[in-house]
């Protein structure tokens, strides 16, 4: 009985993240691809392009926040609530190159009422942690499909 | 003799935000414009495209966060020491639409030995406060130009 | 007539901060003084004692983190709407020394629906900024007097 | 060896963690006790008194990040290297209440040159989550003992 719950719940999951993706303008033109997505949870991938680096020939930090920042919203969405971002934050561990292949999951930590907080660390192809990000969510009460 | 070296200091941010500009590939990628930049402080622009729009049809955080973190940057190297992000976070206040031109405006609030804070503020053109940034960073022994 | 208004909202401020203060059981044990109220600002006041100090000899952070709070607290519950914490943020600038006068100012920056952004400075005798705190609040349905 | 070594530096964070607390005074107030530490990690222990609470009868969210703050400078001193917060933030989850007796557990997620992130998580008796803390803090080159 709890494994058909379950099977649903994921079900739910990937229909929310597909429907999402199909729309996101922004995860298209920075090239994020969706690589799994499950009850607060997601996993993002995203190659560092030459026109995503900033004017000391790094990784921009707008560019990793956006990874993160996208990853966070198919995670706190994934449950079928739509659900926005309040406030983030991000701290940097190390720089991005070109040519890296960066990853990112997010997990949800806690939530009480309509907040959550889910957390996301962004690697690369050699398990480096580059950031580390923190999202305060707010659910409303629409359905996301 | 102040007034001299007030002259200096303006010259020399405005050199050091030509240089970044010149080879910050993201900016261009996101069509973000450097209107201003005086030490301590930057303003710059960006218009919303379609594909910075997300699967909800509004404004993507991580554009909004990178137009910040743009500003940030210009603001927080304008005298000539090689600056970098440590620590960022963003509240979301107003969510942008398609076509809004955004502005942010970047000003130094504190700094401590290495150590310096800066608060962003993002509005479109009806003077509308969209997302309010705090960004931490930490000077290295570097110059920029 | 909205020199009236004005009059009857600063002196909502005034008996929501005395009420608030009165059973703030914290606010007393820790020494901290309401000097302002107005709609969304506050300002207090802590001395440093001996007992406020960590293992390095200097002001402990969670105390100059409680000053902040409170007074952000008292800020965002001016307006007589019983308004909650969500996520704070400090960046600590120069260290708090025993004796130390601390002046915390909360300032509103920016509301939108239920949600608010506060800035808070702290500084000591010689007006040099200890730290600088953000407050993201969430505005309830219930009044507080 | 590897085991020696083990051993030798779980000694040092355990002399660390008596040295500090020893002169910590800000703790001894607040009746914070420190439960364990190892190299990266803190457990410690506070109780909610009555003059801990706010003008709301719940604890005050300043007593909630001292408990916090207290654990994460343990875990970052804890291989010492003298250590210092630059940046913390707060999510509160839940209030906590009279009597309850609180748990924060700190533990290093990532680091880099001088820079460190630590997350702190604060859970009550029933092991409910009251709030999740994150840390970024800066190395100094002095020993703590």
């Amino acid at each position: 009985m709890e494994a058909i719950l379950k099977a649903q719940e994921l079900e739910l999951a990937q229909l929310v993240g597909e429907k999402m993706y199909e729309s996101d303008a922004a995860a298209h033109m920075l090239g994020i691809k969706l690589l799994e997505i499950k009850p607060g949870y997601a996993k993002m991938q995203m190659s560092i392009r030459p026109d995503m680096l900033n004017g000391h020939g790094i990784l921009h930090g707008g560019m990793t926040f956006s990874l993160a920042d996208t990853t966070f919203a198919y995670a706190c969405n994934s449950k079928n609530h739509k659900t926005v971002a309040l406030a983030c934050a991000i701290t940097y561990i190390a720089p991005g190159c070109e040519g890296d292949v960066l990853t990112a999951i997010a997990r949800e930590q806690a939530h009480a009422g309509k907040s959550g907080v889910y957390d996301i660390t962004i690697t690369n192809q050699n398990d480096e942690i580059l950031a580390l990000f923190r999202g305060n969510s707010h659910r409303t009460s629409h359905a996301v499909v």
